[in-house]
């Protein structure tokens, strides 16, 4: 949202499907009017007036004379709507020119283009969801895998939002005791003794589950970066389709094939990966050919995991062990191919603790592609840290900074306490605490915050 | 469709949307009890069972214990449906994992995965579309223009219907005359004086305008292919984005960075092309690279355009002119471009016809752009033969050649008669064309027809 005015009475519209050929497409729409809109340029005009709420219409969408398209059309009364609103969603043929037609007409006829996530500020503006449900439906938008998926559908279903709200409570309740001792003040030399400071020890501790929850959920949502390394011919394509059940990469037995890098998602058990296929390893006179090597030196810097590949044809040369010294901050996974080779040399020992794990794999052949999965799974589940145990963690960096803030809040408020400072600095560390817990529902959320939220969304949600 | 065999008892499932990030994913089912098979599953089965017919209902959907989504679902009864049956239509959150999530649980709730077309199959036996309508559908999700669209659009109207139902009646009605002919037989010489055959003409005049639209209905469904072509560093990648009005080819000085060939779809006014952006010409020695170069020369034996680029600095060379001479049977328009660079040399004579047009331009500066893309519809528009003026042309190969056998089998009939055969060979030769119309729409079309038409649609539809 570039501007985060709410205006009720403008009529927006969006395509809400992917574009690109589909059986169905979508094109929503919400604000004031918007059904009499419609119905200006719908075959059935006074079906679609007359219709009650949650109801579909058969018709078909007219520019003039022109037949823009057969459709269903879903009619969505106030304030039984997903943004609130009077709302009409149009279900047509999934084509990217129909779909893109029905939204020309519409534009055309009194709707104006939805900015990103503008139908979900409408239903938060309305009251119809809080911020961590909005947030969650992004979530689920762009979850990888089911594991990812169910951890967003928690949070929609107002897991995080009630553990907030019972950690708010926690915190209100010692408030409010406290307010009574400041009103029937006595003279106590340890202000703490004046307030009984057990709820606040609780919320400590559920908002540091809270916030440690974040590293788990950010693997699920981000993925790890995995990046496939080694010298050029070590089999590095061969892997990446082996690991992605599918020829996307072309193996060749050319060097040099892949110049840039190649991506993909790869779904280890539940944790999403995008790996990477890099430019093998080699100086060359290739200018295009250089720019890939350096690359995938970039690419390997932001790694979560390296897989390095080597030929045990060829064995463990200087270069190689260049490569992996160069990289020990990250887990590396040491990749003996070619193991079914007769001409395959031993395994080299891990003498300085240069690599987490080796496998011996034949990638051409698939062997030992099941272990090395399994191997980089187990290092994926160790960087996401232990689950939080949690029916719903926190979905976003956003959540995870106020609930710092308030934790440490919380926190502070027992230090002054217990320093003997007074009671009104005490509250002051409460109510910001309170303020911060408020802005992850969206109490009290800055309009700033606001816009940065919803201007993540795609068009149409 | 593998299997033609209709069973409405079987309930269906797929994806109807593309399976990439969007706002609403939907999941469409068909067949009898599928509403109490998704109440099965939902947080609010009363709500579901009882809704009336084209009604939204919101709830969850439940696998067991566990949220899988929030969603609306739409109700549609039997026989108001698309395909005529009891209809449940999912509409869930566009994630891909969601949607995958939504779908695999209606398959292991009694759900079958439907096959290709499966949905419009159902509609076509439950006599809720006919033939011309249900290959519009496909015609309208594929359509790449506005008028690709607009043209499948009017068939889904039921404007080619019409027309071949008005052009049977034609034939129908001689039919009769004649069969009062039979019964009554005057002594006549010439038996086409027994019947009133103006109405065979007429349907003659009208099917072999039905026929020739196909030429210019298929180049707005399929699209014209231009291939450009030159010499390494002409600026064929350039050109490519300009035309794009993208940076989608990756543009550098360094001959051979164009290996495979790039391709997008362009809109030459309602005409869509196909425009490949090729490897340069050039001997290499780069084993890659050389496929590249086999590659330009495959794709432009198949385009319906040539653009022949050619750098005005270096001029016209010996290479070029061979390789313009090899391609004489295709259209070929000569692009001189750096028009605008002052050691740029001017066109060369176009004297043995090898061009149809040259055009001079700027790739760089987006110069004559516009003139070049004027030049190239109009030899587009040449190449898809004049407008039809029907409502509708055809919309598949399959409906030309039926439209060619009805033709040819009326011409038949006309000849027959004049040359004094008995009536009942031109009853025969009617009512083979009859036939061959009724295949169209479907009356009397052979399953193997059938299911090569609808297993070209896809899964959803």
């Amino acid at each position: 949202m570039t501007n985060l005015g709410y205006t009720p009475e403008e009529a927006i519209a969006a395509i809400a499907t992917p574009l690109s050929p589909g059986a169905i497409g979508i094109v929503r729409t919400s604000g004031k009017g918007c059904i009499q809109l419609v119905a200006n340029v719908f075959s059935r005009p006074k079906a679609l007036v007359t219709a009650g709420a949650n109801s579909l219409v058969y018709g078909w969408l007219l520019d003039g004379a022109s037949k823009i398209d057969e459709v269903m059309v879903g009619v969505y009364k106030s304030p039984k709507s997903f943004t609130g609103e009077e709302m009409v969603e149009i279900y047509c043929h999934g084509g990217v020119s129909v779909v893109k037609a029905v939204l020309s007409l519409l534009l055309k006829n009194g709707f104006r283009q939805a900015e990103r996530g503008e139908f979900t500020f409408r239903a938060y503006i309305n009251g119809k969801t809080d911020l961590t449900r909005a947030e969650a439906v992004k979530e689920i938008i762009d979850s990888k895998t089911d594991v990812s998926r169910g951890r967003a559908a928690g949070r929609l279903a107002g897991n995080l939002f009630s553990e907030i709200d019972s950690i708010k409570k926690l915190i209100v309740d010692t408030l409010a005791s406290i307010e009574v001792g400041i009103e029937y003040p006595e003279d106590e030399e340890n202000i703490s003794d004046t307030f009984d400071d057990s709820s606040l020890h609780e919320a400590i501790k559920r908002l540091s589950v809270l916030k440690d929850s974040w590293k788990s959920e950010k693997l699920y949502q981000d993925g790890a970066r995995l990046v496939l390394c080694g010298k050029t011919n070590a089999g590095k394509s061969s892997l990446f389709n082996s690991l992605l059940k599918e020829d996307r990469a072309i193996v060749s037995d050319i060097e040099g094939t892949t110049r840039d890098f190649l991506e993909s998602w790869v779904d280890f058990e539940g944790i999403p990966a995008r790996l990477f296929d890099t430019a093998g390893l080699r100086s060359t006179q290739d200018k295009i050919e250089a720019a890939g090597v350096e690359l995938t030196k970039d690419l390997s810097n932001d790694a979560d995991i390296i897989l390095y590949l080597a030929d045990s044809t060829r064995g463990f040369e200087k270069d190689d062990l260049d490569f992996i010294k160069s990289r020990r901050d990250t887990p590396l996974v040491l990749v003996w191919n070619k193991c079914d080779d007769a001409l395959s040399k031993p395994l080299p020992q891990n003498e300085d603790g240069l690599w987490r794990e080796a496998v011996c794999i034949s990638a051409k052949k698939g062997m030992g592609i099941a272990n090395l999965v399994k191997v980089v799974k187990d290092i994926l589940v160790n960087l996401g840290g232990k689950d939080s145990g949690l029916q719903a963690g926190l979905g976003s960096e956003r959540q995870k900074k106020a609930v710092a803030e308030a934790l440490e809040r919380v926190e502070h408020s027992l230090f002054v306490a217990g320093e003997g400072y007074s009671l009104d600095a005490v509250v002051q560390d409460l109510e910001d605490s309170l303020d911060a817990l408020g802005e992850i529902t969206g109490e009290v959320t800055p309009d700033d915050v606001l816009a940065s939220i919803f201007s993540n969304f795609c068009v149409g949600k």
